[in-house]
């Protein structure tokens, strides 16, 4: 299948050779190792007594990094393949802009919270920070998923990393917002900044790909690996960047807790749901997620496993909802077409995330952390502010985030709007062979046997 | 495919909502923070000296959980995809009654042997072991796989992970038994279970479904990647509760060489008992795991590498012809139908395992182990006991791990019996559709591409 | 299908039974625990002070470790799934010879440079060394996919353990040669020995399976799960033996940006060379992987984070042209049919990763290095080389890497010439079914509802 108005043969090239050349002069002149990467800096930095080998902050986090990183080339793209014809792109197009964004990501989220004289000084904390704002514009391309070109995507992740970068400055260093797992940072902006961008791109005429638009069974099993990796990982994503210690190990076993309770809710509505009882994959693959989202900001405080259970349960109860009745209504209503469900699985469960995560910030007390306070909420700890200022911060942050996103999401539609890009026409949506050179289907397996007896008795007979 | 019987319209939400409340209720009243996940506890609790961060066991431990927690959702659950049309079910209710599994294991374990002041401490070490029970669960779905409703898998996973945490409790903290990665509490325990449950719901008309209980190419690649992480990732489940240090990294690397050994002894097994010499896919499956199977009560001790290879080599043998002669066998005379064949991979090398660790106990010394008898058997260290005397007990351990499997799955299999949990009728077994929304067919490619051409046409005339 | 040259009845079984039988005899003569697997050692070692648990070497190395384990089996296994009729041969033959592999490396290795007293100690860091000889094997077998027998595999990969282990020993032991990640050790060697090999069993009617040398659309798809987990834990692979600290910390980062940069040329190359712009899945599948491989020998250095980038980018672009315009001449002209492209993937990018550690080591300096000089490069930290003369001892190893490759795959190909080993006729490549038990393909879901539906009336008529 050709089309010359979708032909990526020189503007695939020409982006991604002058986004990674600009990468590359970018990390010349900016990036260096920091003290845990660098063979002087780590026996002879500014210490005044030196760490050991174990102390390096990799022993710490890269078991945790490379969970998160599995979640992002695994976990996001295999759990996108359950569309019948689109999974070369969703696993393919994953890739490269997760590639890129890290890159970027470094770059933007170093020069808004990792300067040092002038240099950005990159380690394992800073390559999960970077899978993070990744994850973000991967969960965006969910609600694109099928009806953007690479080269669209490509460009949407450059603006969106920027964007996202900001606004975790704002969040984390200015107001001093605690979301180690996200719930606002990751998972509400790139759900809403991607509904934006989908919106602005509505397509008044998708239904002519609507065959395309759905399930087969095989695609399906292969979104299951997307979603168990997802699920299981989850515990490692939400403690990834927490303080080293109880609160790394109390995140991860609060989110497990969630996940768990969550799934359990999303069979139930799943079931309940349907007017015949049966489980729909849909809601299995992505509601079962959401009790991870939705532990993402208290999962590092003392939320207690049962408060985490019964986060994870709403978020999959909520999720469910909207995956049968929102969706629907957001699509023939408001023009917002989701092809994943983003709104379900990151969008509310973020948003019930950050409020979580407001009112167990102002809870806390030197009572129930003790000493611990100190690394959950140092400003707290030290009498700077209050617990309910602090739970006062985590709400005013979560209207930060959903403002920045949906203004973000609305001008960066506009730019991807272009006809510039290549996008598919909206007959040829949902396919992968207008960007992929696509395999002829499998030949069944008896034409092959004939085949061969016939060219063995051809063997034979000559 | 509708059948009102089967319609789990009511009772499965019911089930899962009512289970999953008194799971929030009572993790409310019991379960706290242990000492390494809680705020206050770790920075003031009730050391001489403080625990440096490194010193959580999150860091032991956390890396090891991860990997079984792969096994459980990935391992098992695809494992059991090799059928043609149960993939979803696979897949699915293997998440969801180890979702489940795992809280209520928390609960039961916690209860037999966590209790701290009334409470439940729970942290990585406990989250491990829910999980550990819970792979004993999914081994007992592995017998009735197709065969039941996932309400009915919930019920006999309440059942079980109870009798699990009693023979556990019998065996590690009443008898001093030593089984960290579970050849008896989890593999034997859990087969048997399994095993006498679909003795009781025998089908007597099962060939009904004869059709559907095979695999097809794909579901058999979709199989490998469930046998492949559990085959990986085997080391860290047998040394994820062992004691830090030695014990730990020694169990790991026993089990490596055990199921590197087994698999050659697998591949060797299946292509001898072939008419033809060709390989089963089912051998390849099934039978390569059992060297983890055999080295889960002797790998945390001085097994020798060596040692390892050979419990390996055998568990494979053993495991090939239970697969070619016992299963059929099992099936037309004992009238037990096993579905994956799970008396060949966890029951028989689970016994081996047993065995070859109480023979291995009784032969521990002082000479061999050094100071570090202590850690693997404190009570031999101690002089409260001598290395035969551990090594009855271990052998005493089988029996009574037998012994509870098979009567609690008598039990449990009559409780399932009931006609009102909505099992399939003998002709529906092995079949997503009763319990899924399947989506249609895979159009071939040649057919799409001509509708798009079509379509393509018509708008370029309109 | 069945012919009676291929049947593997007896020469399976027996080579396997011979093999396993040889490695348990030499394990159980040669082979003890190291220091921190030694329950006795641990405690009482010859240390002047006592080891704590977390200094043992499980915690540096183990996660790495398991990330090593996964390529090993899941990544390269799945890679070579793309075959449409080949799939069972990928993954199981994969899993036979590394499960073979591992254990002869292990005494290989150890003869060569793990000999303590007359035996050969083992821990965690000789796993990983094991699995790395192991990928080595592998590579090979990408070269000759499709074309060679179980039996055939299984001696080559006894040769090629064999001569990798010396070639190891002469760069490693006897040169001083720095190569953490085997850019020379392990892919250049691999890829040099396999198209050696493949270049000796040479087939001039090997068009005669054409037809079977191809992908299908679900095929490309479990290949890309071999292909995204080779790239994710590539990081862990090439920091998995480094020194503790920072060289680890270091090596991992420089691979993660090297990898994303070649991510990104890679897609550029396959869309600029294709003559619709269409990205080619061989590329992204293979290409995209180049930067792990050339990132091998210097990743540990100071190449910094921009030098990584540079050397993906690079090798991204090599590695695509390579398959586009070099792999058919060398079918053509030098009768080389690598069925992989492992020339591109490991081949070039692992010679260029060889020059690239060359230059970098000829570059270190006590200014950049300062103290951590002595962790990568002890000779010149200790005055006995300088850095010039490591860099020309980098590339005489690179020279005497690719002479041994070159001879001992000459060897290796005319003994694995001799008929007796079963190889499949010209006629019968790339197909499962001469050593497999095939299923029938997957009857279509209509068919399946109407055979349920037929069944259930005839069940409401009786």
């Amino acid at each position: 299948m050709t089309d010359p108005s979708t032909n990526m043969r020189l503007k695939l090239p020409i982006t991604c050779f002058i986004l990674q050349i600009i990468l590359i002069i970018l990390f010349g002149v900016l990036v260096q190792y920091d003290e845990d990467t660098d063979a002087k800096k780590h026996h002879h930095g500014n210490h005044s007594e030196a760490k050991t080998d174990m102390e390096n902050d990799f022993y710490y986090r890269y078991p945790s990094f490379q969970d998160v990183h599995v979640m992002i080339f695994v976990g996001f793209g295999f759990l996108m393949t359950f569309l019948q014809r689109y999974g070369f792109s969703s696993v393919g197009f994953n890739f490269l802009i997760a590639a890129f964004s890290l890159q970027w990501a470094t770059l933007m989220q170093g020069f808004f919270h990792g300067m040092h004289e002038g240099k950005i000084h990159i380690g394992v904390e800073s390559m999960i920070n970077a899978d993070f704002c990744t994850g973000s514009v991967l969960i965006s391309f969910g609600a694109v998923l099928g009806k953007t070109s690479p080269v669209q995507l490509l460009f949407m992740a450059v603006f969106e990393v920027t964007l996202f970068a900001v606004n975790e400055y704002i969040l984390l260093s200015l107001l001093g917002t605690r979301d180690a797992g996200g719930s606002m940072t990751i998972h509400t902006f790139g759900a809403y900044f991607g509904l934006m961008v989908t919106r602005i791109l509505y397509r008044p005429n998708l239904d002519k790909s609507k065959h395309k638009n759905c399930s087969v069974y095989h695609s399906d099993l292969f979104a299951m690996i997307g979603t168990l990796y997802l699920w299981m990982f989850w515990p490692s994503f939400n403690s990834a960047v927490t303080e080293h210690g109880d609160p790394q190990h109390r995140t991860a076993m609060n989110t497990y807790y969630s996940l768990a309770a969550c799934t359990l809710s999303t069979y139930a509505m799943s079931s309940l749901t349907a007017h015949d009882g049966k489980l729909d994959m849909v809601h299995i693959q992505n509601a079962a997620l959401a009790g991870g989202v939705a532990a993402g900001t208290a999962g590092e405080m003392m939320l207690t496993p049962v408060g985490s259970m019964i986060v994870g349960f709403l978020a999959g109860i909520i999720s469910v909802l909207g995956f049968k009745y929102l969706t629907p209504i957001l699509e023939s209503k408001l023009k917002i077409q989701d092809t994943c469900g983003i709104h379900n699985l990151h969008g509310m469960p973020g948003v019930l995330g950050a409020i979580v995560g407001a009112v167990t910030a102002s809870l806390a007390s030197k009572e129930v952390y003790g000493e611990g306070l100190e690394k959950v909420f140092p400003g707290v700890a030290s009498g700077n502010r209050t617990a309910s200022y602090q739970g006062g911060v985590q709400a005013i942050s979560l209207a930060v985030t959903l403002g920045i996103a949906l203004i973000g999401g609305l001008l960066v539609g506009f730019i991807l709007k272009m006809p510039i890009f290549g996008a598919p026409r909206d007959n040829a949506c949902f396919e992968d062979s207008l960007y992929w050179e696509v395999p002829g289907e499998e030949e069944s397996h008896e034409d092959q046997m004939t085949a061969v007896k016939t060219e063995e008795s051809d063997t034979l007979n000559s």
